[in-house]
Formats: C-alpha cells, sequence, structure tokens
C-alpha cells in the first residue's frame, strides 16, 4: 500500500502517509506547559504508528486565552522536549509542533482584526514566528507546521476580507502574501534550510466574498516558490461568519464554515478531496513536488489508499478518525481495518472544544481522558443466546431498532449499521442504549440492519442478526390531520 | 455533440441539451401579467435556439410581492399563451413555466416560516400548485417547473431547517418529503400523465446544518420515484443566512448560500458539477433515468460537451451565460463558439435583481433591456494602425493595462485575456474604458495579455498585440514602512 511507505519530507523521513492534524485537546493549562495528559495524547498516537503527529496550535505569544499550550519564551522548551522524546521513544513517528498567532476576541463580540495592526506590531508578529520556529528546533521537534488557517492572523493576511491598504494590501494577491512571505522568510532564516516547515492554510474560507479555489491554488504555488515543505489543507473555520452567544467569546467553528471545516454525519464521505485535488496538480503543473495533505471524512483505509494512488494527494490528514481510533495505522498494517473504531462524526468532540471542555472521543469509554488500549485478550463481546434478537418496527416514517444488550465484559455502545435497497453496509450511527431510530429513510427502498457492540477497548463483536425493512411509499393523496402523522 | 442531440422528457422533444434555468427578469409589472418586454426576453432564447426555456418563477397565489408574473387565476392564461405562442413560432424551443410559492417577509426583517402554516393553509398551496399546473397545460405550455429551491416554500419543507412537528417533521427525511409528495400527486391529478412535469430544488443548502449531497440523493430518488420528468439543481440560496439591511425585506442571496447559488468570478469554472454527478450516479444506480441538469459556472461548450460524454449530466442549465448572450447554441450549431459573449461573472445582474432593478447583462450596450441581436452585416471592431498598443506597467503587486480605443462603429467593451505562465488565455474580466488592473497576479509568474473589443452586437475585434509580464518576487527580507507599499 502507497499508504504505508514512507514520505520524505525536507530532512524528515516520515514511515507512512497517515498524518494527525492538529486538534484542541483542552489537556493543558492555562499555563501553557505540557503536561503528562498533554504527553499521553500524543504518544498514543505514536503508539498506533500515526506517520506525522501535529501537535495542538501552541501560542508564539503571551496574549490571554484559555487553557493553550504556549512556545512563546524559552521557559517552555524542556516540556516540548520531553513530548518529543517520549513520542519519539515510542516509535518512528515524526512530531511537529503547529505555530499560532491569534488577536484579540472579547466576550462582548468583540474582536481585533489585522487592519487594526500598526507596522510595528506586524514586525513583532514576524519575529514572534521565527523565534517560536527556532524554539521548536531547538525542543528537538522534527519541524514546525505555520498555523496559516481558519480564523487566526496569518489566514486573515491571506483572506479576501483583509481590509488593509498597505503593503499588506487586501485587495491584492501580493498584498495578502507579503505576511506569510515574511514570516516563512524570518523562519526559515532561523532554522535553516534542513528543517522542515509545513503550512496549514485554507482550500476555501467558505464564508460569503471569500476566497475559493483559484486564490488557494495561487497561495500554495507562492509557498511552494518560497520553499514550504508541506502543505496541510483546511477548509472554513472563520469568523466572519461565526455566531456570537452572548457573554462568550467568538468560537469561530459556529457557523457555516465550522460545519465545512469539521464536516459532521449530514456530509457524504470526502467531500473536500476535489480541493486538495486542484491544489496538487496546480503545483505539481508548475514543477514542485511539496507534499499536499488531504483532509475531511477520510476514514476508510480503501479511500485513503485510493487518493494516493489516483494522485490526488500526498499524505491523508484523519483528525477526528485518529481521535477516535489512534491504533488506525497499526491495525491497516496488520490487515485488522475492520477492528478500526469507526469516527461516527458526531462532532461530539467539536462540541466540547466549544465549550472548553477536555476534547474526547464519543466513542471512548465514559469519563476517558485518552483513547483506550485494545485488550486483545479481553473476551470479544458477544450476543446473548449466539444473536442479538435485533426489531425493526416502522412508525411514521422511521424505522425503529431495539435489541438485547450485549454481554462481555464493559460493554459501552453499539454500532448501527444500515445498507440501503441492497447496497453495501456502512456505521449511520453509533449508541451507548440497545435502541436507535433510523429517521434517513426512503419510502420505496428496502434497508437491511444490524448491530456491532463493542467494548471499552474498541473490541467488536460480531454481527448482530440482520434485519430488512421494506419501506412503505406514503399516501400522498391523504391530506394530513391535525395531531396526527401521515 | 451530444449538447446538440434532441432529449425526450415524457411528450415533449427538447431539440437540444441546453436549458436557459429560471431567472428573475424584474419586467413584469406588480400586476403580474406577461407583457411585450417579457415575451421579447424569451423570444430571444428560441431565437438563440436554447433547447429548454424555463420562464421566471410565477406566482400560484395573490401574495403581495414586488414585480412579479402570476398565474394565480385564470385571468393570467391568455398572457402566457400569447408567450408560449410567440416562443413557439420562433423555433423548436421548448417553454415551461416555473410555479413558485412563497411565504411572508417583511421589511423589519420578520418572514413567515412554514411551522407558522395551518394544515389548512398547506392544504390550499397543494390546491394551488395543482391549479397553477393546469393553467400552465391550459396556457400551451410544454410541461410545468415545481420551484422547490432556494429559501421558498417547497424548499422549506425538503431542509432540515424543518421546525414542523406533525405529518411533514423536520426530523425524518419522509417527513421532509411529504409537502412534495402531496404537491406532486396534486399536479399530476391535474395535468395528466402525458405532461412533462419538472421540478428544482438544491443539491445542498450551503447553510449551516443544512443539508448536503446524501439527503440530496435521496430527495431526488423520491421525485423520480414519483415520476418527475426531469431535474434541475441549484445550490443555497437561502433566507436563514441572508443578511437584512434595514428597511429591506430580506433576499435570500445575500449571505453565502447566496454565494454559491451564483458563483461569482472567484470561483472556478463548474464548481458544482459533482453535485449533479453524484446525484445523477445515485437515482440511475436505482434504475431511473431521469434526466438531471447541471449549473453553476458552465459556459465554455466544451466542457458542457465533456459533462453529457461522462455521464455527469443529461442537461446544461447556463442562465446568466445565456443572459450574457442567447445564441450560444445558435453560434455552437454553427461552429461559431469564438463568437460567443462569455458571461465574465461579474454578477451585476444579481445585484440588479437585489436592488429590484430590471434584471440585464453588464456585456449588452448600456440601456439595454435585452440582448442586442448579432449584427453580422456590421464592421467588426478592429485596432487603430492594426495594433491596440496594449501596454502593461508593474505597480506594487498589479499589473495596469492601458491600450487606445478600438475603432468601429459602437464600441461598447472589452475582453481581457489572460495566459498564466504559459497556460491557456481565458477572459479574466470585461471593462467599458480602455484600462484594467489585475489584482491577483503572482511574483514568480509570467503573464500575457492581450485584450478583444467588443460593438454593441457582441462582434468581436481581433485580438489585440500581446504583452508579456514577469512579475518579480517580492523582497520579503524587508519589512514594510508606514504610507508605503511593498
Amino acid at each position: 500500500m502507497k499508504l504505508l511507505q514512507p514520505i520524505q519530507i525536507n530532512s524528515m523521513t516520515v514511515p507512512n502517509r497517515v498524518a494527525v492534524p492538529a486538534m484542541v485537546t483542552r489537556l493543558s493549562g492555562e499555563d501553557g506547559f505540557v503536561n503528562a495528559n498533554v504527553i499521553d495524547r500524543y504518544v498514543r498516537y505514536a503508539q498506533g504508528h500515526v506517520g506525522l503527529i501535529v501537535v495542538e496550535a501552541m501560542a508564539i505569544h503571551g496574549s490571554k486565552s484559555g487553557p493553550l499550550l504556549r512556545i512563546s519564551d524559552d521557559s517552555f522548551i524542556p516540556g516540548h522536549a520531553e513530548l518529543v522524546k517520549r513520542v519519539h521513544d515510542a516509535g518512528p513517528s515524526k512530531i511537529v509542533p503547529q505555530i499560532i498567532h491569534f488577536m484579540k476576541v472579547a466576550r462582548s463580540g468583540w474582536r481585533q482584526t489585522i487592519d487594526q495592526l500598526s507596522l510595528h506590531d506586524i514586525d513583532q508578529i514576524v519575529e514572534q514566528f521565527g523565534a517560536a520556529a527556532a524554539r521548536a528546533r531547538a525542543a528537538g521537534y522534527d519541524g514546525v507546521e505555520l498555523h496559516s488557517a481558519h480564523a487566526y492572523t496569518l489566514s486573515s493576511f491571506l483572506s479576501r476580507h483583509n481590509k488593509r491598504r498597505d503593503a499588506y494590501d487586501g485587495r491584492t494577491l501580493e498584498g495578502r502574501l507579503f505576511m506569510f512571505g515574511r514570516v516563512m522568510t524570518k523562519v526559515r532564516q532561523l532554522v535553516g534550510p534542513d528543517f522542515p516547515v509545513g503550512v496549514r492554510f485554507l482550500a476555501e474560507e467558505a464564508i460569503k466574498d471569500g476566497y475559493a479555489l483559484p486564490d488557494a491554488q495561487r497561495i500554495a504555488l507562492r509557498m511552494a516558490q518560497m520553499g514550504v515543505d508541506y502543505i496541510s489543507l483546511s477548509i472554513g473555520g472563520k469568523f466572519e461568519d461565526a455566531i456570537h452567544k452572548p457573554g462568550q467569546p467568538l468560537y469561530p467553528y459556529t457557523g457555516y464554515s465550522g460545519d465545512r471545516c469539521m464536516p459532521g454525519d449530514g456530509y457524504p464521505a470526502l467531500p473536500h478531496v476535489h480541493l486538495a485535488a486542484g491544489i496538487k496538480e496546480y503545483i505539481n503543473g508548475k514543477g514542485y513536488a511539496v507534499p499536499v495533505m488531504s483532509v475531511g471524512k477520510i476514514s476508510d483505509p480503501a479511500d485513503a489508499e485510493r487518493l494516493l494512488q489516483d494522485g490526488k494527494a500526498d499524505m491523508i490528514g484523519m483528525a477526528r478518525q485518529l481521535l477516535s481510533d489512534p491504533d488506525w495505522v497499526k491495525k491497516v498494517e496488520g490487515n485488522r481495518a475492520d477492528a478500526i473504531v469507526r469516527c461516527i462524526y458526531c462532532n461530539v468532540c467539536k462540541q466540547l472544544d466549544e465549550n472548553f471542555k477536555l476534547v474526547a472521543c464519543f466513542l471512548w469509554p465514559k469519563g476517558a481522558i485518552q483513547a483506550p488500549q485494545e485488550d486483545l485478550a479481553a473476551d470479544r463481546p458477544r450476543w446473548p443466546a449466539a444473536q442479538a434478537a435485533l426489531k425493526a418496527t416502522l412508525k411514521e416514517g422511521t424505522v425503529q431498532l431495539a435489541w438485547a444488550k450485549a454481554e462481555g465484559s464493559d460493554i459501552i455502545g453499539y454500532d448501527i449499521y444500515r445498507a440501503e435497497d441492497g447496497g453495501s453496509a456502512g456505521i449511520v450511527e453509533a449508541v451507548k442504549a440497545p435502541k436507535f431510530t433510523d429517521r434517513l429513510v426512503l419510502g420505496g427502498l428496502h434497508y437491511t440492519y444490524y448491530v456491532v457492540a463493542f467494548d471499552k477497548s474498541g473490541r467488536h463483536s460480531p454481527p448482530s442478526n440482520a434485519v430488512r425493512v421494506d419501506m412503505p411509499m406514503p399516501d400522498f393523496t391523504r391530506p394530513a390531520r391535525e395531531s396526527s402523522h401521515a
């Protein structure tokens, strides 16, 4: 599999094509120091053989914020050095920190924008990026990633919403790119030519009057021209369409652009791969081979492999899927893809982040702050009397499923598999209690359901009995009456 | 070319695969009657050999609104009959009206939503759709199209934002589909099995918590199951993210979903064709051959043909491109694709609609209310002294172009062609005065420009001289100083 082949990124040999993009964990304190929980989170990915681990965004400056890692002065270096050592001790994974500058947001809904920055402020941010990158190198990280995505400072310069009218002029592509050029120049100067410098930026802003693929292709080209060593993409996640909750600072993933950033279960698989493909095709066409990472609801190993084989991506980024199962790569290596705990894109992790709570996965055992270790010695969950007695009832355009509880040690939930009209079965939901209502069924089709129980270590039961449901077409000739369903 | 082959839609033989989707014209009065300007608009498409002409949305009910066509009682039939006759007299084009129900919007920003409708109100809307469709047949239209897209009533039932909790329950797919089912059943009952009934709906809502492709596939399948004769797609255009201008009723194309509905010049060509392709693949896979129309920045005949050849669409819808040049099909038929007046997606037409002004094209002669007829006898525009003396100047990350005015009768503008880095040249902008500043150029690339003048009948000059510009890379080591550009 191409997925499992190493990829060379400047001086860094990444052991496979799988990366975990930066994800907020809310595991650090307000002090910004690396702590044991933070280390455990990233070691877990290394134990699972994730090729490239990008550590959650850490601030290059001292501005106030909630719990957030920092790399804004040398006192933070030892903590990072310890994190790097622990990850390297766990295996061949490479680890880079994502470094971020952000601006002020107030509980009133007010936020600082880049047109309010003086040229002195900007010079200072350039210096801060350089210094933070140098600290990343000093801490032993394998490279560094510049956060130039979502609602934050560097991304705001790239945006079509950039309102500056000087050298950083938002009306010209070069004006929008000038800040990135200065930062990259400074960073390269301080870390040297051999230290991998990656960048994450938006393939689409996904906001009104924002930029789309054509600008993103040219932004990526500039990054390639300047010797960026890998390009990681994201979509949306902007302040412009964020929904302000009274008394809370703006959270840039609450609007539609937030939906596109972390597409939920209503989106198809791979909704954004055409954007990475379009960017890769464009820069490759100009003679640059900088690896491009594709992201967005990629979770099936066959899909990931196909993207690489078809030349639509050089690397595969999975945030939510690797949160739910950091052993994804290890299971693929061991031909145990069926043992992967598949992300259901319920976005509970997103909601936890939004509410400033420790970011965990809905599929983990209740209260767990890290992904469980698979317990291969444990009994696999099983169904009582060799089957689950799964039953389906039709009610008002829905299918209501119920089944007997599985047996085994510490059963924590059930994956609901559904095949529509004789198609292939896929997980449509995961639940904790033995019942589920499917509201997205269509009359005239038949559905086959089965459920699979999982325990606290992510071990799965055999499939339950399968039930087939033939959904009737509604009667459209009959008007609905008050207080009753069709 | 497959593009020029007829397609059978129920009893209607559409002479080619090109359709003009419904577009507001603001040509009618508040009385809602067809008038001479309205007739001229649609006859113009027939003269240009557009296969299927969809007449702008016309109200099935009497609710107050601005200027808008009506088909809400029999008094409107003679006007429509006259429109149909005039279009049929002009050639083999087929013509169908788009019929719409919309709800109340107030200048305060308040709007009526479907959860405020009583079951009696709903029954009445069902009856109104049926009666309007019957009137369409009586007027001699070749079919009828149900408006189930954008911010309007039928679309609001299909939406994931549907807040009803009865037979039209927004939490279930069947609940969301029940209204469409009732309307389609009633319409079919009244127009008979042989009268073509098409529908337009959203392939993606493009709003927070809106639906995406998986729901759209199943909505399309239901439409196929119910005997819809063609499916026309659109994207976005919702009230949920519309921006309220004080004192104005909400206009559903002002938010990001409006950008996606009519993607402007910042978007790549064909940004939405994967959605039509995904829907077509899904319903074809279930055994339904209902034609699916692809839309969104399709303007190049080769692109349109490729979509049909690759099985990604059955028909091609072009609104803005056919507004700018209704003779698109005729020119393709005559192997004169280079004479097409190419839409530049400047969205001046959209702004006119938004401001309740007569919808015209920026590329038409000033003051024209219809697309000009190509005057083949007129001298073609030409350059003085055999060339245009096009000159380019670099300034602050932009390319500034200026050239001598073209000669000829009634020159009205210039298309700016640009080739980036030796690639193929395409129109990046059209301007009325002989100058242009290109702000979307990237240092390190070279650009070749030429301009083509056009006159009031859309006739083009030969290309001007070409100029090549080598954009330098900016100096990122130098901080910017106050009051100066980089």
